[in-house]
């Protein structure tokens, strides 16, 4: 293309990311709503305000007793305890159990005072009044213990992760109803060019339909930013010098298109008036007459105007900026199948399909090592599921193992 | 876990999901904007109804000419032809080239009757009037042909592609406004449990937050679904009927919890009064207990109410099922990395970095052989990009490669 012949320099696009980078506002955070934050960038630390479960609580249908009462008890000899009350789930137990009685018990209700296990309805008889224990239980047996799943202080989401919906359940278990988030910059977008058209107008000879345009809003809208499109500029610079003004309202302004060195190329000169031209002109194909600046300290990317190089000059310069300016940069997204080495054998059952929480980290692969599908911090502490399939009874050790990515993989800057 | 110990059978996921495939509705079509169309499920095939580019056009800039009449042109023997006019890109020119004639064009600008190729700038001498050709060139030479990038009548997008950033570009450039699309579910959304208190409330002694709808409302906003959370149902009946009857308003109905075979769990039980249990308990861990109905032809999903089961449960079956009911599979996500043998030889300049658009199909990579960044197509007939860093100077045929995919593949039902 003689177009891109004029540029003198051009610089590497790792070299442009940085100057980039480097020019970059951030905008403060905002509070949402934990029903509606999946995307966001968390901008605090997230610490564990309570336990999760908050309290003792049975962990399958049964009896909460002293553990004590069970001990020796079997089929042959059962052990005789008097129920003296019941707790259903979301009651608080007003109950004190004394020696050799019971309690009857749901699953997720909190243990009474003076129990500290649960036999599981599977091993006791039940009588008139009392229910026979066919078998012992130690301390704790069948109680999820309080804070077993989160312990009070503990770390739960460093700032700069993108929130995901199991990142939410943890915060409302915390009892968070608003979570503090990175303010999404808005975007302006303007097209440039006296050839082009808006679709649905009608096409005169030696016109096209404006495409770009769409693309980028469709783009930003699929990566949940917020554009607006602020129509064609023709090719003066009186037309593009209003349009940027205007455009100036929003946090981030595109130009699509007039990038380049030709006549009509006006776009770089008239951003230049009212800014900084931070580059303009990178090593990369296509997108090479792609130019970035700043205009009162908002950014302005100048996108080249051919589709191909619009789409890839937007990916690799104006997503990674819309991030950055939310202080966090995306690795690897979401549900991509990684590869690792597992850590530790995994396990599961000939005919049922096992989904195992993993931590995928530099090609290795670490089961989450916690049993139960009550544990939420096991979704958060995991960034990868590991599906084990029916005909398999796990992965070895050593084993290079298929993982997805639940989470999009992130590093925060500053 | 003694809460799943009642199922007498379960089923494998597979034909769980083959039964609840076979039990759901779809919705009909709807017409978006293009502008916003992203992650839309396409209703329709699209067949190109003009060309593109919709004329000949100048791919550089410089001059159009008859290109017999530069045959022979050289440095030592220069052929001048006369300079009758001009043409800007978005112009009709209204001029006919004659014979010895050439007409300054721009790079977009549709080229004059009589000619057939464009001399590049760096070709000619300008001089009063006149210009000399130093350098032949063939017919055609530097024109976009009308429908080299698409030809009217050709096949562009398939009915059930997941709508690309880049599809709505080639449909905005063949003049669409609107897209044909299935009509997305509603979804309606009840949390059910004795022990739940909603964020934001405060917590008394025994109850729990619920933290499964809003990560179950994420889920869905994140994959562009609509969801209307309905609150929580208590553990009776009534309750659980009262909410049955409310959600039927939506497209697909989610309970979470009280989906097994406790004494509280209600929820197939009510279920099975107003419609038909297609399943219930599967195969899976966690997520065993989970429930599938059809009520008055509505989908009606009963998720296990422990967290990670209902995470598990709801990307196994809920998801696939929402893309079924828009006529789609999802194969693989967008952004995946996937390995390829590289079918044919890619090359690149050092120091630049390449992007190359490839097709990437059953493990082979192929790439999409058409230069030039102006090919709107090549992003549709592409599903993956193919980096070359800057050290390379390309990619041998053989060789396996790492892609990008650039958008998710599917297979269309029926």
């Amino acid at each position: 293309m003689v177009r891109g012949i004029g540029f003198k320099s051009r610089i590497s696009t790792d070299k442009a990311l940085n100057k980039m980078f480097s020019k970059l506002p951030t905008l403060g955070y905002e509070y949402v709503d934990i029903y509606s934050c999946a995307k966001r960038v968390l901008a605090e630390d997230v610490v564990a305000k309570t336990d999760i479960p908050p309290f003792d609580r049975a962990a399958v249908d049964g009896y909460a007793v002293k553990a004590e009462d069970t001990f020796g008890a079997s089929q042959a000899n059962p052990i005789i305890l008097r129920v003296v009350g019941s707790v259903e789930i979301g009651e608080n137990p007003n109950i004190v159990i004394k020696e050799n009685e019971a309690v009857r018990i749901a699953t997720g209700a909190p243990i009474p005072k003076g129990s500290n296990a649960v036999v599981m309805l599977e091993h006791v008889n039940v009588l008139n009044g009392d229910v026979e224990v066919l078998k012992p239980v130690t301390p704790y047996k069948n109680v999820s213990k309080k804070g077993e799943d989160v312990k009070r202080g503990e770390l739960i989401l460093k700032r700069g992760e993108v929130l995901q919906p199991q990142d939410s359940a943890i915060l409302a278990a915390l009892g968070y109803d608003k979570v503090k988030v990175y303010k999404r910059p808005t975007v302006a977008i303007v097209s440039t060019g006296n050839e082009l058209v808006e679709v649905g107008k009608e096409l005169e000879f030696g016109k096209i339909y404006n495409s770009n345009s769409p693309m980028i809003c469709n783009a930003l809208a699929e990566e949940g930013f917020e554009s607006v499109y602020l129509g064609i500029a023709r090719d003066n610079k009186k037309n593009i010098e209003k349009k940027l003004i205007n455009a100036l309202k929003y946090d981030v302004i595109i130009f699509i298109g007039g990038t380049s060195v030709g006549e009509r190329d006006l776009v770089p000169e008239v951003v230049e008036r009212y800014g900084e031209i931070v580059f303009h002109g990178v090593s990369i194909k296509p997108g090479m007459p792609v130019a970035f600046a700043t205009v009162n300290g908002k950014p302005v990317f100048m996108l080249p105007g051919f589709p191909v190089a619009t789409y890839v000059s937007f990916y690799t310069f104006v997503i990674p900026a819309l991030y950055r300016m939310m202080n966090t940069r995306i690795i690897a997204r979401k549900w991509s199948r990684v590869k690792g080495i597992l850590q530790t054998r995994v396990s599961s059952e000939i005919g049922v399909r096992g989904f195992v929480r993993v931590l995928w980290e530099d090609g290795k692969v670490y089961p989450i090592r916690i049993s139960g599908s009550g544990i939420i911090s096991s979704l958060i502490r995991a960034n990868a599921l590991l599906i084990i399939p029916e005909d398999k009874e796990g992965y070895d050790e050593g084993e290079e193992v298929e993982v997805i990515l639940i989470r999009d993989l992130t590093e925060v800057f500053e």
